[in-house]
């Protein structure tokens, strides 16, 4: 927020930096992306940072217009960049004698690990790394030659991966080698023959001049920006609004120059846990893929303090230094060579839920942050991770039984689903219902899509910033990864692990918070608000400015949502109170005889209707007595009667005739002829588009009876209550009103109920009649309908339905998913409010219905009142947002964040 | 138009007026009725109308505000203005010496024929009428006093008119005697012994006192304002926005005084026709109810020029007067006392579609009206019936054969339906889609319903002004009546005629032009345009500032249309074409297989395409050639598929996946698994509301070749019959759209299909792109929509649909009639534009979208392109109205009309 600038009317298409002098700085992301911004920020610092320059994003847009090539004058830009590197480095690209070599990586405003390419070690080729031979020693010149070579294949000249990595092996084999680290000069000159006659069989080959190299790879690196999954990476974390990537062409240090030489990556606090302590891994004598691909299992960053004193002392420094300037936990990349520390990235850490509240409060307490901004730190999603379930009974001897294997805790929560081994197969099942637990040896930027429909993940490969590791705590997923002891055989789809042998579809527990691995379905428990949260929480409420209420149908939903701090019920839906027993739905199913179907038939609806009313009395008694003093706002009957039947058909609806037939015979005469009867009105229910039907206040407006019945309910429960010192505060909702004389209509039958009421009872409450705005029409009328309202809720469900046209089962079964990967709608419009659309009914309908009555009570009870950006978009408009139980405290914190 | 003002700050409860002398004017209508303010308007140029008073509407107003009494001082007011009449006729009420009588009637400000109630001969009691017998001899006071007593039991008191009329039978049978006029003195006492026995027998007299005779008679005329049957008139007529009625209190003048007496009604011109010519009936020794309860039929107003050649000579020279100086053909009652001509009452007449062309040319031509004037004087439901169909051959033996009688020819028109003997059988038959002719000895207000739901009124008694004559007309119904042969016997619910007997069920035919009566259903044409008619639309088109398109699926339409005046088409939908033939529907089918079925299975759906492309450009071609210099707007495909598939479960279902498996058969493999992964497929396509699912641009998104396949076949035939020298104007028109992007992507399909089809035609054509509104989505985004599209097109059903959330089939099903008859909605929003609600979005969306785009072109294209509210509404916003082929001469003249 407020850190993403837009480029500036002027600004260069390349910027160079070296310690201690750049010309960009971190507040530039939106033009260097967030790599290159911050390189530029630690080489200001005087940071010991690699010279290097970065490419902007303007760039990479003109690229993208200019038909995929770089736009003019920019190459002179950067030949005149490689020269000033040159200079700083102390050495000359393409230089045999004593040569200078570049990384090319991607890096966009918003970090998206692993989608984009990057190729290490330009400027070598059969010349050059001889002088480089010369220079650093035989082994590593090759080392570095092969790994330019499969980079540059894969990532710019689009050769399979795999058929370096088999040449390898057979290299490795041959030798009886294990690590490659092992692999000495002369092996590691065979490997790079063997590369080459990779690239000789698919007609290929690496550029013989180094610029010819670095710009084949800068074109290669924008050209990642748009790769399906790329794009599709985007989608699933709704990254928008960017550019495009920047790219970073920074001079090689050489972590694997030697065995005083390492990489790393460490974080200024736990990731997992938000523990102040430097936490990380390197491994020696490596480059900086090696760590992140998690093919080697890294050392912990503390014992640094051993290998490399100096530079340890120095990393400590360094990022001590950064988290304080940065105002944030950092999460920072840096190679060793020859003993010397160089930083090579620095960005504000990925952390779980428990992480991100435990950084907040710390650094708030620790003075590093204001209040403020500690409330910005921690996102909703973290706090969804917060209340997410955990297992039960972890120290239960039935948890222990279940006992499989430990590995690493690397995305914490519960995770409970059935085996599968393929991204593939995780997003098929997912698709069909299915919870899934993706087994993977290690995961890999192509499996996102599965990784992102699986409930939790499994890896027997790679530590704690590993692929998986990284991606699943984004998205608050539980992982466990790193479990070596899983052996997973893909051909026969079986894993085995701890003696057990895991088949496909088997359930499978992962405890992302303490690495172990459970056999089956462990149970699990919901989370509590309490210690650093409950302290958070309330500095949440002192930025919020608009109310929090829940959707809640029953006391005990009250109970939850009033400890997670709702203020109040937006929404109860009291058909639903209708399915609770079989005795009510019995009951409901003979008002229904009584009203729509037996009309006029000298049926009896008053004793129906009397039925329902004492079920629904009880309901908001205990309803009222939960929200004690907080408002409760309750909407009458909503959905078409058909759907409190069975279905047309089914042996119920028989027997459902049946009993009903027998229960009129006494009235209606003949049996077979009232069976008759009620299944041809009952067919008489149906409907073409019941969405758009009968329902909502139309059924009030039908059936006054129903309405007064419902009104009466509400308001015996509410004096029956405050007689024994309760506060009830009942608000009454008329649902699906678009016309102003259907809302007159049914405020005056509650109106008159009320009477009634109070008159049989000798007693009164306060009571508030409002209306739901949800129909397209009503929004737009709204000033009419404030004239019979007291408070409007929006029904951002229906109103969606409606002012987009989809009804929504149909929508998400058939054409929204494809409209996401299209483009042609950023996000579900039923996840994420449409604020361009929905949005704009909702504020013509705030100004109007405020224009006839100042003081009209605002609220919305879709969906969207739990979903942050909708949240922050009606912030502004609405006086409270109602969401389910579960996710008041998300909606606080949303609330809050779109206060500051 | 410009008639009915508002009433003035200071307004009178009552205006008096006499001959010579008015507070009262035409021009206000709005406060003193119809009746009330021509009366005064008489009285103010001289004609000879009996002195007499106007209670006002605000009167009426206040009553039920009062809960159903005279305001405060309105009493006195009477009181006064009873003095005044006093004075001017030189007589007074209740005074047995030389008794004045007054007559209450009801007048509205919009007529409303029979529906209100009336009493004649206040003022007489036992004593009152001994008075009036010595001074106009026994046997008319006894007349009169009868009158009153069957006039006020009935209107005051509630009391059965059977009853009296049982008394009355009963006296005229006893003495032999079979009509009124033969009764004597001594009989009529008789009667009104008889039917003061009828008050006895229920516990009711009438008041001794004349003024609370006349007190409770305006009391029962305000309270009749608001029976079931005057609201439900006012519902089917779309009354609206009156006060209320108000009340003439008029003295009597006596056209049953003597046989030197009559009363009767007359038009200046013929209602039925237009005929210049004075044209009416009058009956000898009358009151005014005998003409209009048409119990005797009565003779033709010329034959006055015999009887009472004076007050002839003054009728025509009155109602000349009165035609000129209202600038209209008027319909005047009047009655003649003692050989002096009074006039009773004057208004604008009722008239045919074929006398309201022909009063208007007339008039124009005459120089009585300006050109504009003619225009405004024949409304849209005019020209509807003229656009009515007619009997064919009616000359043809067959027609001649199947004559059974004739009787006046009182609404013109041809009607074709079932026998039905009662109002209530005619709307149960009507409910249940039958078409019925309601066959009645006469009608009378209570059967407005049953004769509003029936095709065509037959009636044995009344004439050209009786209720059924007058009521239908109004309607532009079919109505032959007083056809004196018919013989009807509602017991057996059967009728004779000719020597036939109608059964109720059996088939009908009326022609109400001819007034013949036919057995059968005989065969109807559809209507011309040519004559006065052709001059008439001239004119209008004359005003008209709007295009009118016209709504056509096939050449023959399209032809129709163009007769009719249609400038283009603005709707084609392509679907239409595709159930026109079984090979068509066929190829349908292979085509949804093949797309939406077979998905992946290796099936061709290029084949199926080809085929249907076929199809569609053959239709184009056709369409454009009918087109021929205008503009053809053709949508691409709307409906979800499932709708072109037969219904799940039937067995035409079954035939259609055994054929389409073993089509595929040769790539699919097995017949029997192919079998059931269509069917199963076929239940994937249904929808839960089908309204707001997978159709319009959502399919076209869906399936781009779809999309693809109509543009180039609408393309193609473009190119194909340019080469002819035809000039084509395709504008292809984009369903269903909410998202900017959905458009985008169809234009960007279209374009590019253009692109495609020029280049291999060697040729080009101009062609527009453009979308539908009828999401409102879409209209609130207008502005973006406008960068894609050349036009706009209101799809106001599917507007409606979802800006109300109503489902169309299931609203009029389930609740639109409650919320009409309750008031909720004034009108169905499906026939007449809902102008608050989807009005205001159409305006928001061309105020948005011109924004954008200056000179975009903007229709509508719903149903209510032809409804003439909906065209005044539009006709300020819209470039022009699309409707169907026959409606499109209406549509011309509501938007002449909407322009002058
Ligand atoms: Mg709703
Ligand atoms: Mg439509």
């Amino acid at each position: 927020k407020g850190e993403a600038d837009k480029p500036a009317a002027e600004t260069k298409n390349v910027y160079v930096f070296k310690k201690g002098s750049s010309g960009g700085r971190k507040e530039m992301k939106q033009l260097l992306g967030g790599k290159g911004a911050n390189l530029c920020e630690m080489a200001h610092l005087g940071l010991n940072v690699p010279p290097a320059f970065t490419i902007t994003t303007v760039v990479c847009q003109e690229f993208y217009k200019a038909g995929g090539k770089l736009p003019n004058g920019v190459w002179d830009d950067i030949l005149s960049a490689v020269k000033e590197v040159e200079q700083a480095y102390g050495a000359k690209f393409a230089d045999p004698a004593d040569p200078l070599l570049f990384s090319v990586r991607s890096g966009a405003a918003v970090s998206m690990p692993g989608m984009m390419d990057t190729v290490l070690n330009l400027g070598l080729n059969d010349t050059v790394v001889k002088g480089l031979a010369k220079k650093r020693g035989e082994r590593f010149a090759y080392d570095c030659y092969r790994r330019l070579l499969d980079m540059f294949g894969d990532v710019v000249l689009g050769i399979e991966h795999s058929l370096f990595e088999a040449e390898m092996h057979a290299v490795k084999e041959a030798k009886g080698i294990k690590l490659d680290v092992n692999l000495t000069g002369d092996d590691l000159k065979e490997v790079v023959r063997r590369f080459k006659g990779v690239y000789e069989k698919v007609g290929k080959s690496l550029p013989e001049d180094p610029f010819e190299q670095m710009k084949l790879a800068i074109n290669a690196v924008f050209g990642s920006w748009n790769t399906p999954r790329a794009v599709k990476y985007r989608e699933i974390n709704r990254i928008r609004g960017l550019l495009g990537t920047a790219v970073n062409v920074q001079s090689m240090v050489y972590g694997n120059l030697n065995d005083n030489s390492g990489t790393g990556v460490c974080f200024t606090r736990n990731p997992a846990t938000g523990e102040k302590k430097l936490y990380g891994e390197y491994l020696p004598n490596a480059q900086g893929e090696d760590v992140v691909a998690g093919i080697r299992t890294p050392l912990d960053v503390t014992h640094m303090a051993e290998n490399f004193p100096e530079a340890y002392k120095d990393l400590v420094a360094n990022t001590n230094m950064l988290e304080k300037h940065m105002r944030d936990m950092q999460d920072c990349e840096f190679t060793v060579q020859d003993g010397v520390l160089f930083m090579l990235q620095t960005r504000n850490g990925k952390r779980t839920g428990p992480a991100a509240l435990q950084v907040a409060v710390a650094m708030e307490r620790e003075g590093m942050v204001a209040r403020d901004e500690a409330v910005l730190m921690v996102e909703p999603r973290h706090l969804d991770q917060l209340l997410h379930p955990m297992f039960e009974g972890t120290n239960k001897p039935e948890y222990k039984k279940a006992f499989l294997g430990k590995g690493l805790p690397a995305s914490p929560g519960a995770a409970v689903g059935k085996v599968v081994f393929t991204a593939d197969e995780a997003e098929k099942w997912h698709k069909e219902g299915e919870k899934v637990i993706l087994v993977r040896l290690e995961t890999s930027p192509e499996d996102v899509g599965g990784m992102h429909a699986a409930e939790g993940i499994l890896t027997a490969r790679g530590g704690m910033t590993s692929h998986a590791a990284v991606v699943a705590r984004g998205w608050g997923k539980p992982c466990v990864c790193g479990l070596d002891k899983l052996e997973v055989d893909y051909p026969s789809k079986t894993a085995t692990l701890g003696g057990t042998t895991l088949k496909e579809g088997d359930w499978l527990s992962l405890n992302g918070s303490s690495g172990e691995v459970l056999q089956g379905k462990q149970p699990v428990k919901p989370p509590e608000m309490s210690g650093e949260l409950a302290v958070f929480m309330e500095w949440v409420d002192s930025f919020r400015k608009i109310g929090v209420f829940t959707n809640a149908d029953t006391p005990a939903d009250a109970i939850v949502a009033r400890k997670n701090g709702a203020q109040g019920i937006g929404l109860v839906r009291t058909e639903h109170m209708f399915f609770a027993t079989a005795e009510r739905i019995a009951a409901v199913r003979r008002m229904i005889a009584a009203e729509e179907l037996l009309e006029g038939e000298g049926s009896s609806a008053a004793d129906a209707l009397a039925a329902l009313k004492e079920f629904q009395r009880e309901d908001f008694e205990g309803i009222f007595t939960a929200m004690d003093g907080l408002p409760v706002t309750i909407r009458l009957l909503d959905p078409p009667l058909h759907e409190f039947l069975p279905h047309e058909g089914s042996p119920e609806l028989d027997a459902l005739c049946e009993t009903l037939a027998t229960e009129m015979q006494g009235r209606s005469g003949q049996h077979m002829s009232a069976v008759r009867i009620l299944k041809s009105k009952i067919h008489g229910l149906q409907e073409a588009n019941p969405m758009l039907g009968l329902r909502g206040c139309r059924l009030g407006i039908r059936h006054p009876d129903i309405t007064e019945m419902q009104a009466k309910a509400i308001l015996e429960a509410a004096v029956n209550v405050s007689a024994k010192g309760i506060k009830a505060h009942p608000h009454i909702m008329v649902p699906l009103v678009g016309f102003e004389e259907e809302l007159a209509n049914q405020v005056g039958v509650i109106r008159k109920a009320a009477e009634d009421t109070f008159k049989a009872k000798g007693a009164t409450v306060e009571y508030k009649v409002g209306t739901m705005i949800e129909v397209p029409r009503g929004a737009l009328r709204a000033g009419d309908l404030a004239k019979h309202a007291d408070f409007f809720s929006f029904g951002t469900n229906d109103l969606t339905q409606m002012t987009c046209g989809f009804s929504r089962d149909d929508a998400e079964a058939k054409f929204l998913p494809l409209y996401v990967s299209q483009g042609i709608i950023q996000a579900d419009p039923f996840e994420e409010l449409d604020v361009t659309g929905v949005g704009e009914l909702i504020k013509i309908a705030v100004q109007r219905g405020r224009e006839t009555r100042p003081n009209l009570h605002l609220g919305i009870c879709g969906e969207h009142g739990g979903d942050p950006k909708s949240i922050e978009f009606v912030s502004t408009l609405v006086d409270y947002v109602s969401c389910s139980p579960l996710r008041v405290p998300i909606a606080r914190l949303a609330a809050a964040q779109a206060a500051i």
